[in-house]
Order: C-alpha cells, then structure tokens, then sequence
C-alpha cells in the first residue's frame, strides 16, 4: 500500500544537523519510508498537511510505568530513600489486575497524547499484570518493549521475589507474550544490581541469550548507588563489569542514568554496543547529578532519552530533550567549557534516531525508515513574524505541548486516541 | 462588597511550610482577603469550587514582553551574542505600534493564560509603544509594573538612545502613565551597566527618588557581563557597587539573575532591600549557570522568580518553581551538600508571596492581603488513588499546565478571558 504525506518534513539523518524539506511529499510503502520529493507523486494518495510539520515519533528508552501514580509528588528526596517510601509501595499494589489497568491505561493514553510512538518500559514484578501493560500498548498501536522487573534482595518484604520463582514467572511471561503481538515484546529487566542476586542476573543474562531478548536496567544513577554495588560486589571492579560479568551487557541492552559511569565504563559501553538511556528531568529531580552526554557521545556510545516517569515529572520527550540541552550547558560550564553543550538537533537525534535504532530503522525519514511521524500544528506558537521550518522545529521542542500534535502514524498506520 | 470563595485553599504564609485549608471559604470584602474559615458565613455570596484548589496566582517579577517572538530560538548562544544575533533586532521593530499591538497582545493574552496576575515587564526603548502594552495589562486586569527600556551605549546604531532624549522620552512617558491605571504603573529600567552611560543612570537614579518609582535591571546573569562591567567601571569594587553608586539601589529595586553575585554584593542586596529575580530557565539557556538562591534566602535577601521570556523559554511560572527546585539540587551537590535544595513549599513561596511583596500585600491569603487567585481543577493529573491537597498542588506545579487554571482573580475581579 503506497501513500504519500505531505507537509514541511523535517528530521535528523545525522545528529549534527537537521534535514528540511520543505513542501514535500514522504513517500511511504507497507508502514516504510521509500524516499522524500518535491513534486507531487503521481498515481498515490496524499494527504496533505498543509503549512504543518512533519517530524518522526518520539522514542522514549526509560519510563518506570507503575511509577505513574507518584509523578510530582516525593521529590525531596534523594533515590534511595524515594524508592522505599514511594516507589515500592505503590508498586506492590500491581498485583492488583483491576489498579494495574487502570492506571496503565492512563499510562498508554499519555505516551499517545505527548508523540511517544515508541517506549521501552518497565511494568513491576508481577507477569500477569505486565500483560496488561503490554495488551494496552498493543491495542494503541504504540510500539514498546515492556519488562516484567526482576528483583530478589534488598527490597521491602512486600515487593521481592524468591529466586527460582522470579525465574520460572519470567519464562512463563515470555512465553505467553514473546510472539502475541507484532510491534510489543519483551525486554529482560533486572531492576538493578543491588536488588538482584548474582544466581538471578547470571540466569536472566542466559535467558536474553539463548531466546534472542534485549535487557534493559539502570546504572550509576546515585553515588550512594555506586558506593552500595562496590560494597556487595568487591569481586567486580567496576559497576558495568557486575553487569557485563552476569552476562548482562551487549548490544542490545540498555542502562539508564548514566551520571556517574568512569571514563573506563563509557569505554566498556561503547566497546559492548550497550545503549545509554539520558533522563535528566529524574536526575535533576532525585538530586543525583547531570549525565556527561557529550562524553558518551564522543566515545563512540549509542545514546538516547528518557523521561524515567515517575522520578521524572513530564511525559513529554519533547520537553526532555530541551532539558536535556540545558543541563548539557551546565555540564559544558563545569567541565571548563571541555564537553560542547547539545544543539538543538542533537538533542532532537537522541530522542528519534538515536533511541529508535534500539527498535531497528526508526527515528528517521530515510529510505527504509518505518513511518512513525508526527504532525505538528504550531500555529498557536507563533507571534512576530515568520519563522523557518528549523526555528518552528526549535520552538515546538522548547514551547510546544500535546495540543501542537494533531496526528500520530506508527509504520504507517494513524493512531486513533485509545478509548480505553 | 463581601464575597466568599469556597475550595481547598492552600499557600506559603511562610515559605518552610504549605498553609492548607481543606473544603473551607475564603472570605473577600473590596477585592482583600478578610479571613479563612470552614463553617459557611452568613450571609455572604457564596462562590463554590468544589474539590478545585485555590491557590494564589502566581508573581512573575523578570519578562523582557518584546523578546516573545523569539521565544524557544536560538538558544545556542551565550548572553552576549544572543542579545546582538537575536534580542536586539527584533526590539528594534518595536518602533512600530502595530507590530507592538500585535505581539503584546499575545504577551498578555499569554500571561493571563498562564496564571500570570501580577507582572514585572520590560518593554523596548520605545516609550509610545510601552504605552500599548500598559494598555493591554490594563484591560487584561492583570497587575503589572512596565518598564521603558533605557539604553545609550554599547548597543547597535538601530537600537540605541541619546542620553538627553532618552531621560527626556523616559519623563514623557510617566508623565502619560504614572496615573493612568490603578494596577499598572511605569518601573525605571535601565537595561543594564553595559547599555547604560554613567549619566544616564544617575539621572534615572534621581527620577527614581524624586518621583517615587521602582527601579529594574540585570546583574552578574554571566561571567564575561562581569567582566566587562569591571572594565566599564574600574572607579567601582563591585556590579552591585555600580548600581548603588548611581542611585539605583534601594528597597524598591528588582535585580534579575544574580547568577554570580559575591557574597558582598549578596550582603548589599540584603541590606538595601533589593529583590533579586532567579530566572533558572534563562540561566541555563543561555549557559550562564545556577544562582545559589539559598545563599540569597539565608543571607535575608528578598527573592523571587522570573520567566525571563524571551531567553526562558516558558511563560508558566508554575513551570519556573519546578525549575528552581531542580536547579537548587545541582547547586546543592556543586556547593558539597553546603546549599540546601528548595523545597516544593519554597519554590511556590518565591514565586507567589516572595514575588509579591513588590507589589504590597500580594501572593497569600492572609487578612489584608490582595485576594489574587487561581482556580485550579487538577482532576485530569491523577491516576492511582486519592493525593493531599499539599500532593495536588505540587502536582500541578510539576506536571500541570495552563489548562489545569480554570478562573483567575486579581484584588477580587475574575479575569474574563482577553478579548484582544
């Protein structure tokens, strides 16, 4: 099936700069980008967005989502005492099927509304009400790896597993939803190191090997963090070496946070191919620091955003990729003015192509590309004059909401708001 | 004329804690809050709001209105060249009162949006055209102090003034407006050291004194700024000392930014009674770093918050207090955990009554106090259970927006939406 769309396509090929067509025509074959023109195609639909933008979807590599109920709320805190007073308290209430869809569907509704057209979420420990999660995404046609966690130490007695049972409730999950949907699957996602037994990282790290799975956890979020996981693993020397030693650390995994990694962890990261998860709303938030992106960056590192709901209060990747460009100034002063702040297009690149190469050929208009777009209607955002289709790209990003999104495509395919 | 307000109030009578009223009436006699209580008064109009909160609205004390067209762009600059390749051109157009009409309108249409009610503005060096923008506060309702811009050196030939007119156009001006409006009233603003001869400030020194009028400007927003005001200046110790030698320091000054302040100029500040304006969204924009506003809080200085439109690039001050939050907690770790991070009920103290005490008895709910209010319905933030009044507001202030404020109030007047 061939159509084309319409409109001022705007998208970032390479992170340095953007590539604007204006007046052009995406042409799209089976839900895949076949080229971008100028003139009309002959002998194929078009739909015609007019003076709107056109830009890929956005990708979000971090959301924690039976976090949701707390965004906002407990951010006096520092990570580890939020987990235990927020985090895991309102997470063991997801044994609960009836709570557990509830509040996922307002989950799924809102990564819809804010352009987030694919997702890399965490659910809680409990499988069956992960299928949940992974029903809703499916039913809205937004594309997601979605993992049941695992965690059998240093957790509330109300919210651990037993090791064997973490295991066996891990392979039943698989599979029951490893082939039940064409564009959600599942990710293998121990919390994190201090909340997972050596025995359970070593067989969940077999496990993505011999059934072909991603990983996804969190890294070096904390200094408190780092300090716990070199007190139970004086073995390893490194916190990405207990991962990479468990089995836990290629080119499919990602870690989130990133802040406090050693320039010989960077180096181990983009050596493995491991993919860094940048959410600089929940590290401001949780007071743990700013995330040296330009460092990864020019280590060779993949790297793209998240907006760790909860700790992070926006489920905007728009939002955070303009945060993500603040606190990379910030970063840029600290150093002495050594690591180069973002542009605005390499903050744009990490939050499409940069994070949607974990889903394959997604975050870009090239050929090949999967058609997961946006429209942007930001009419409402302009005063003053005309402004170029980058500068309307900018502005969107820095002052735009959900109101400029007025459409959705994933593969080709519009979304319609989920009526859940 | 008495009125009550029937809601869950909530504010900072003080800015460690959240003064909260659940399902109580606030009551209203010639637009100031007369009282608070839970039992129904008699025989008053009643105004209920149901589970809604009411909160107050919300004190912007720093937003250049001119700078709107440029919001969201060209953020990959430094103060210096921002303000030559950006701010400065689009100024000039404000010679143009059709142009200026066009863009203040959406300036305040924008401020009245967001729960703006009182503002502190910078318009152009244009003094017509500030007039428009008096007018359109004026007719908004929202309380304001506006700004003529005065600048005679250091800036482009299309953009500057001669000492002589500019005092002269600035005399006019407030001759036209001193007392044309009850809540909107001209602010002496002499843009800042650099832009400004040493005449030029001292006359605005003595304007300020002989005519009783409050004073604006920026200091210390970034380190090459300093620099150069030392070279300006070498007959001074200190920015600060600049300021106060030309009679522009005084306990109805408002100083934006302070980003470098040293701890003498921070005592200065607290001894003069100068406010200063933490504009964190600006600060980071334009990579000039974080202000310690805990050091500015403990040394006793006044402080509130600032947008900083067009350099931040919100206009929702709800949006700054979360802003200020986080940027407290990197300051926090830079300072060796010296520097305590905002909390919540701080932030939203600086940006309601902090910032209002410029403007008299402004930003709480106590007896005598403007009755300034925001309506807020937050019902479409929840997910997952039953929050606090104190969870809801600080919801709203992390994740809300201007579609969470369903009425505003200025002195007891519901703002009709502007119909300009």
């Amino acid at each position: 099936m061939k159509k084309a769309y319409k409109g001022h396509v705007i998208f970032t090929s390479e992170s340095h700069k953007f590539d604007v067509f204006e007046n052009s025509y995406v042409l799209v074959e089976d839900g895949k980008v076949t080229g971008i023109q100028q003139q009309a195609p002959e002998g194929m639909d078009v739909v015609d967005w007019g003076d709107r933008l056109i830009i890929p979807g956005l990708v979000d590599l971090h959301f924690h989502a039976p976090q949701f109920p707390n965004i906002g709320l407990g951010l006096d805190k520092e990570l580890l005492p939020w987990l235990e007073d927020y985090t895991f308290p309102t997470e063991a209430k997801f044994k609960d099927p009836a709570y557990a869809k509830d509040v996922y569907s307002a989950v799924v509704k809102m990564l819809w509304r804010n352009g987030t057209t694919r997702a890399v979420l965490f659910s809680s420990l409990h499988g069956e009400t992960t299928d949940i999660l992974m029903d809703l995404c499916h039913q809205a046609g937004i594309g997601a790896y979605v993992g049941k966690v695992n965690m059998d130490r240093n957790t509330p007695d109300f919210l651990v597993e037993e090791t064997g049972q973490s295991i066996a409730d891990t392979k039943a999950w698989i599979d029951r939803t490893g082939d039940k949907y064409p564009m959600v699957k599942p990710i293998i996602t121990p919390r994190f190191v201090p909340t997972c037994s050596s025995e359970l990282m070593n067989e969940l790290g077999k496990m993505a090997a011999e059934m072909d799975l991603p990983i996804q956890s969190h890294i070096s979020e904390n200094l408190g963090e780092v300090e716990w996981v070199k007190d139970l693993h004086p073995e390893f020397d490194t916190y990405a070496d207990v991962y990479e030693g468990h089995g836990l650390w290629g080119d499919r995994t990602i870690m989130a946070h990133c802040v406090h990694n050693t320039n010989e962890e960077i180096k181990m990261m983009a050596k493995a191919g491991v993919m860094a998860a940048h959410c600089p709303n929940a590290n401001n938030n949780l007071s743990s620091g700013v995330m040296p992106v330009r460092a990864f960056m020019e280590a060779g590192c993949k790297v793209g955003l998240g907006t760790d709901v909860g700790a992070g209060h926006k489920v905007s990747m728009a939002q955070v990729m303009s945060q993500a460009v603040q606190m990379s100034k910030l970063k840029w002063l600290e150093s002495g003015k050594q690591l180069a702040p973002l542009t605005t297009a390499e903050a744009f690149y990490l939050g499409t192509k940069g994070g949607g190469s974990f889903f394959g050929k997604v975050g870009s208009f090239e050929p090949g590309f999967a058609f997961d777009a946006l429209v942007i209607d930001d009419a409402g955002l302009s005063a003053g004059g005309q402004r170029s289709i980058e500068e309307r790209l900018q502005r969107f990003i820095y002052c735009g909401d959900d109101r400029n999104i007025i459409t959705r495509y994933v593969e080709g395919k519009e979304l319609n708001e989920p009526n859940f």
